[in-house]
C-alpha cells in the first residue's frame, strides 16, 4: 500500500510523498509500514510530519517500534518522545528490553522522565498504569467563555477535550462539565453553576476490569482518576477503555482454555513464555484425569465381562464435557457482563435442569436407537442411553454451579471453565456408567 | 437503594424524591428499579422527569420494560417513545411480544412509525440496525460560528455532537469535522476549509463485526453510516460500538463452547431456546466421538491382553483436548483481534511445534516417572509417556492449524475451537496409543 509513496521518496519527491501520507489514517500507515522491510520502513517513517510520526509510532507493534528506535538518531527519538502521549510511552517502556529502555529514558526530557518513573510504580493493569495525564482542568470561578479560551489554549487530543474537570488549588476534583454543556450555556455563566458534581471516578490502584465495566455501564467518554486524597491525577479515555475491555476478554478466553493469561499478542510472545503459561493447568488437569482412570481400574472386572462397554467411554466423556462447558460458558460470560449475579443461583439451576432434561432426552434417544440397531442389544443401549442422560444433567448442573460458587468465594469464575468441568464430569460419568452397567446388565 | 426515595414518595414528598433521583446516574436508577416489585417500580418511575425516564427505560432489561409498558397509560408511553432514541426503540421492538409491539407502534407518532418500519428492514446485526439517526449535519458554506449556533440549536446527546457531518442538498456525505477542530478554528472560517474529507465510514448493510474493528483501530467516537449512493443516513456512537464488541465477544465464547450464538442475555432466554442452541453441536460431536469409540473396538484384543491400558485413556484424551484447545484459543483470539493473519500460518506452526516439544516433555516425564513407580512397569510407563508426548504435539498442531484453515475457506474460526479439536485429537491419540502399545509392549 505504501509502495507508491516509497517510489516518490526514492525519486526525491518528498513533498508529494508527504501529501499522500497526509491523506491516510494513522492505523493504515502503521499497518503499511509493518509490511515493509526495516530499511524502507525507516525511509517512509522519516518523511512523516512530526506529530503524525508519533501517532504512527504508538500504533506500531513492539518489534517494529524497536526497529525504528534502532535506526533513528537520538534527536529524532527525542522529538517523537516529546510528541507521544505519556501513557503510550509508559506502555512501551514496560515491554522493551533494558538497553532500549535506557535509550528511551535518555531521550526524554527530565520532567517526562520523572513522570515515567512515577507511572511505572503503579501496579500492572491498575487505573494509574493506563491513565493519561493530558486533560483539560478548569476552575469553579471561570466563566464559560474563559473555559473555551482555556480549551483552545491547551487544545490537546480529540478524546481528551470533551469532558473538562473542575479542580481547586490543591488539585482536588470538584466536578465535571462536558463541552456540550458549555456550548449550550450562556458565555457568562460560571463553571460552578453548570458543572456536574455527581460523577463517576476511579482511584489510581483500581483494577482495569472495574474501569471497563464503568465505561460499559455509564456510556462514558472519559473517566477521571484520583488519588487517595481525591486529587485529580489523570483521565482514562474511551479508546483506552476499549483496549482494556478487549484485554480482559482475551484473559477470560485464555483462562477458560486452561492457560495463565498474558497481555502480549501471540506472535510477540516467546516459546518459553508460551510453554510456561500452558504447563501448570495441563499438569493439574492431568493429575485429576489420572484419578478418573483409577475409577476404570476399579471396575476392571465389569469391562472384562463386557469389553464392548469400553467403546462408549469416549462418547460419554466428550458429551458430558461439552454439555458442562456450554452451561459454564454461558454463566461465566453472563457474570462478566454483569447480567448474572450470584443471587441468581437458584433460578439458573432450575433453568439448567429443564434444559438438561430436554437436551439429554434427545441425545439419549438417538443413542439408544443407534446402539439397539448396530449392537443388537437393547440392554446395552439402555445402559449407555441412561448413563448419557444422567451425565448430561450432572454436567449442566456442575457447569452452571461451579462458576457461581467460585465467584462467591472470590475465585475468578473463568478458571472454572471447560477443562476443570470436563475433568470433574469425566469421573462422574464413569461412575454413573458402571453403576447402570451393574444394575441393568447385572455385571 | 431506592427505598429512601420510595419512602419519600409514599409520604407525598414528590419534589424531594425527584431531587434525590436527580443526583443518581441513569444506570444506577435502572438497577435500583429492577430490585423493586412491579408496583413500587412504576411508582418511582412515574416520579422521574420525562427525559430521565426515557433514558432509564432504555437501560431496563426487556422484562422490566414490559412491566412498565403494561402499567402506564398510553399518554405516558407516548411521552417516553417521544424521548427515546430511535435505535433504542427499534432494539426494543425487535424483542417484544406482538401485543406489546402493537401498543408501542400505536404510541409513536406517524413519522417515528415510518422510521421504525424502515429500520426493521435492515438485516440483524447490520450497521443500519444499530445506527442512530440523531446527528449534527452542517453545510460546506457555513462558517464555524454558524456551525456552533447550529449545534446549540440541535443540541442532541453528549456522544452525538462531537463529530459533525458535512452534507449537500442530496444528503451526500462530503466531510467530517470535530467540535475540537471547530473550537480551534477562527469563527469566520468556512466549514469547507476546516473539514476533513478523508474519513472512515460504513454502509447500512455492513456487519457489526466490521464496525467493532473500525472503532478499535481508528479510535473513533462516532462512525457515519451511508447508503449505496453515499448519502448519510445515520451514525453509530462509541457506546453502541462498545456494546457491539461485547456482543461479538459473547458470540465467540458461545461458538467456542459448541453452541449456536444468541443476542439475548442468559436469564432472558427461554428453556426451549437454550436447548435448541445446544443440541445441534452436541449431536455432531457425539457422532464423531462414536467413531472414536470404534477405534477402541478395533483394538479390543490389545485391551484384553493388558486391561491396565484402559485406565490411561481418560488422561490421554483430556490432556490432548486441553493442549489442543490452548493453541486453538490463542489463534482464534489473535485472529479476532487482527493480530494474527492467515499468512502467519507457517510462523505459528513453527512456534507451536517448539512449544509442544517443551510442554510434552514435561508432561511425559512426569507420567513416565509416576507410572514406573506406581505400576512397577517401565515398558507400560514408556508406552503411556510416548503416546502422551505424541498426542500433545499432534493436538497443538491441529489446534493452531484448524482455525486458520477455517478462516481461509471462509468458515468462522471460532467454530473450530475446543470441542471440535477435542473430538479430532481423541481419535488421533487413541491410534497413537495403540500403535505404541503394539510396538513397545508387543501386543
Amino acid at each position: 500500500m505504501l509502495s507508491d509513496i516509497l517510489y516518490l521518496i526514492n525519486n526525491k519527491k518528498i513533498q508529494e510523498a508527504r501529501d499522500r501520507l497526509a491523506d491516510l489514517q494513522t492505523y493504515d500507515i502503521a499497518e503499511g509500514l509493518e509490511a515493509l522491510d526495516q530499511h524502507d520502513l525507516v525511509k517512509v517513517f522519516r518523511v512523516l510530519p512530526k506529530d503524525v510520526a508519533a501517532d504512527v509510532f504508538a500504533y506500531l507493534s513492539r518489534d517494529f517500534q524497536k526497529s525504528v528506535i534502532d535506526s533513528i538518531t537520538d534527536r529524532e527519538l527525542a522529538e517523537i518522545m516529546d510528541e507521544l502521549f505519556l501513557d503510550d510511552t509508559v506502555d512501551m517502556i514496560e515491554e522493551m528490553p533494558a538497553n532500549v529502555v535506557k535509550r528511551l529514558l535518555m531521550s526524554a526530557d527530565k520532567e517526562t522522565r520523572v513522570l515515567i518513573n512515577h507511572f511505572l510504580q503503579y501496579p500492572d493493569d491498575s487505573a494509574g498504569s493506563i491513565m493519561t495525564i493530558e486533560f483539560v482542568d478548569l476552575r469553579k470561578d471561570m466563566t464559560v467563555e474563559q473555559s473555551f479560551e482555556h480549551i483552545r489554549q491547551t487544545g490537546i487530543d480529540k478524546e481528551t477535550v470533551y469532558t473538562c474537570y473542575v479542580t481547586d488549588d490543591f488539585r482536588k476534583l470538584y466536578g465535571v462539565v462536558s463541552v456540550r454543556t458549555l456550548l449550550l450555556s450562556d458565555p457568562d455563566d460560571l463553571i460552578e453553576a453548570v458543572m456536574d458534581t455527581q460523577f463517576v471516578y476511579v482511584k489510581t490502584h483500581d483494577d482495569q476490569e472495574v474501569i471497563g465495566r464503568l465505561f460499559d455501564r455509564y456510556d462514558l467518554l472519559t473517566i477521571p482518576v484520583v488519588d487517595n486524597e481525591l486529587r485529580l491525577v489523570g483521565i482514562i479515555t474511551v479508546d483506552d477503555a476499549l483496549d482494556v475491555i478487549q484485554e480482559e476478554n482475551t484473559e477470560d478466553f485464555e483462562k477458560m482454555a486452561a492457560m495463565l493469561p498474558s497481555d502480549l499478542p501471540y506472535l510477540d510472545t516467546g516459546v518459553f513464555v508460551h510453554a510456561r503459561r500452558r504447563i501448570p493447568w495441563l499438569l493439574v488437569l492431568m493429575v485429576s484425569a489420572i484419578l478418573t482412570g483409577s475409577i476404570i481400574t476399579h471396575y476392571e472386572d465389569a469391562l472384562a465381562v463386557l469389553p464392548a462397554l469400553v467403546a462408549f467411554i469416549p462418547m460419554l466423556m466428550d458429551t458430558g464435557g461439552n454439555s458442562g462447558s456450554q452451561a459454564a460458558t454461558l454463566v461465566i460470560r453472563g457474570m462478566a457482563l454483569d447480567q448474572i449475579k450470584p443471587r441468581d443461583l437458584l433460578r439458573i439451576i432450575w433453568k439448567e435442569i429443564r434444559v438438561a432434561v430436554m437436551v439429554g432426552a434427545v441425545l439419549a434417544v438417538f443413542n439408544i436407537a443407534r446402539i439397539a440397531l448396530v449392537n443388537q442389544s437393547f440392554v446395552l443401549a439402555l445402559t449407555v442411553g441412561l448413563s448419557l442422560y444422567a451425565t448430561v444433567i450432572m454436567a449442566k448442573l456442575v457447569g452452571c454451579m461451579l462458576p457461581i460458587v467460585a465467584q462467591k468465594i472470590k475465585i475468578d469464575p473463568a478458571i472454572m471453565a471447560a477443562p476443570v468441568i470436563t475433568t470433574i464430569v469425566d469421573a462422574g460419568s464413569l461412575v454413573v456408567y458402571f453403576l447402570f452397567a451393574r444394575l441393568i446388565l447385572s455385571i
